[in-house]
């Protein structure tokens, strides 16, 4: 549980950190929202999280309740007052509290909720070893994915089907056979010695770790390649990846009953996770 | 602003009518919800609400929290403790307060919210003789739009775009022109003496209203299609409508540059009202 969150203005206690009913947020998802990952009371990637929310506060025509330059400054204050090392802060924007009505409300200041909490490394690590499972399902989602909105119904569900089949993250499939992304990550093959992912446009979140990952490959020069793929391309990868802000670069090991390589963790995961950890932004 | 409202197992003040900033409603969108309306303190469609709010319970694998019996009971006391005659009760179901995680919680209680408020009849009445104004907008929900859950966002920004452009309700546009709905109700055309609305497929929610109104103009032996329809065929309708649970039967005089008939609220419009308002179960 958070033990000390910043709710619009205020930083409560977990029992205080509480909305109205009527806030937007709850009744219409009508909210955007970005995950920042802490190591060693860093935070990662932070201007391309704070950037990426900007676009998505402007995409549904929503203000920043406050300044761009406070968000800092409110999330250190938060690491600070938890005590995390290594966690996450999470951070969500909504319209505000209004009486509920489909159209935007006028003069309704939008509110703001930050939550911290502790991560395990060492956790991470062991996942890592050991490699993640996919499971496959249809991509249900909104044709605006590209905006990380706290419309999440439909990865929640994909990501329920997954758990309950045994597996770790559903990989999204859209109506001509591709996978779009994962639940909350992005998804990767290598082939042929190329490192494929899905090309970030209207039909994926343009991941910030994905980003981060990209310069990488570059700077490094490992090739690399944004184009479509399906499961015909996922049954010839040696090695597949996820990345996301909670779990950086992480190595999948099955897709449906397709085990990747050999089944076990290839040695370019381990490749490309230095790469990422050795470029990332720290602030 | 609701006066009291009911929420996980309290009737509360609205200052005190808060949930938890990690009820999964809020940042996931985890749920779903009813509208119902009230005249003369009696709830109109109570039995198909409610069967449809179990619907939609069942479709994303949510309990309700408490039995099915007692729903009557709250919105009951809400209508007499807020002196409800003429209202609506907003009632929502999320997957309760649980640490942020994609999959389901385990042994989570749901969290529900009911509220209540006046609506005044005559502004529905003076709404119904001027009609109202549709802007058509492109249909970019998901695919299980056929689930009444709040994951609005979609329908909030095309009717926020309806709003700027002057008109009162958005139609949303699928990829091959069709008309699916409206951002919070059901569309209607008249044509060639027939009554024409979106069959209850995948690409609509099956309103409880057009259901109604369905059953009422089987009863008068109206003519009536279950079929798409497009811009063209709105061109040359006679007359057009929405329907929904705050709306009733609403005559639409526009849709986007297109005079419907002459402009002016149709005579059938009164015709389709008052069979609707004839029909209506009462509880």
């Amino acid at each position: 549980m958070p033990a000390i969150s910043y709710v619009n203005g205020l930083y409560v206690d977990y029992e205080d950190a509480k909305v109205n009913i009527e806030d937007r947020g709850y009744q219409f998802a009508d909210g955007v929202y970005e995950v920042f990952a802490v190591i060693g009371k860093k935070i990662i990637d932070y201007d391309g999280h704070l950037n990426r929310l900007f676009r998505s506060l402007k995409e549904i025509s929503l203000n920043s309740p406050i300044v761009k330059e406070a968000y800092l400054f409110h999330i250190r204050n938060l690491i600070r007052k938890n005590k995390i090392n290594d966690g996450l802060i999470y951070l969500q924007i909504t319209r505000g509290v209004a009486q509920r009505d489909f159209k935007f409300p006028n003069n309704v200041k939008p509110s703001i909720v930050i939550t911290a909490k502790s991560i395990s490394m060492s956790n991470y690590d062991s996942n890592f070893r050991r490699g993640i499972k996919v499971k496959t399902t249809e991509d249900l989602r909104w044709k605006r994915v590209d905006i990380k909105t706290i419309n999440l119904l439909p990865p929640v569900l994909a990501k329920q089907k997954a758990v309950q089949s045994g597996c770790d993250e559903a990989w999204m499939i859209d109506s001509e056979g591709y996978i779009t992304e994962g639940s909350s990550s992005n998804a990767w093959i290598l082939s042929n010695k190329k490192l494929i992912t899905t090309p970030a446009n209207n039909s994926i979140l343009k991941g910030i770790t994905r980003t981060s990952l990209i310069n990488a490959l570059r700077k490094k020069k490992i090739k690399f390649e944004e184009r479509r793929f399906n499961k015909k391309d996922i049954k010839n990868a040696d090695e597949a990846f996820i990345t996301s802000a909670t779990q950086f670069v992480m190595p999948v090991i099955k897709v449906d009953n397709i085990k990747i390589g050999n089944g076990k963790v290839g040695k370019n995961a381990y490749i490309f996770r230095d790469a990422y950890m050795e470029a990332i932004q720290l602030k």
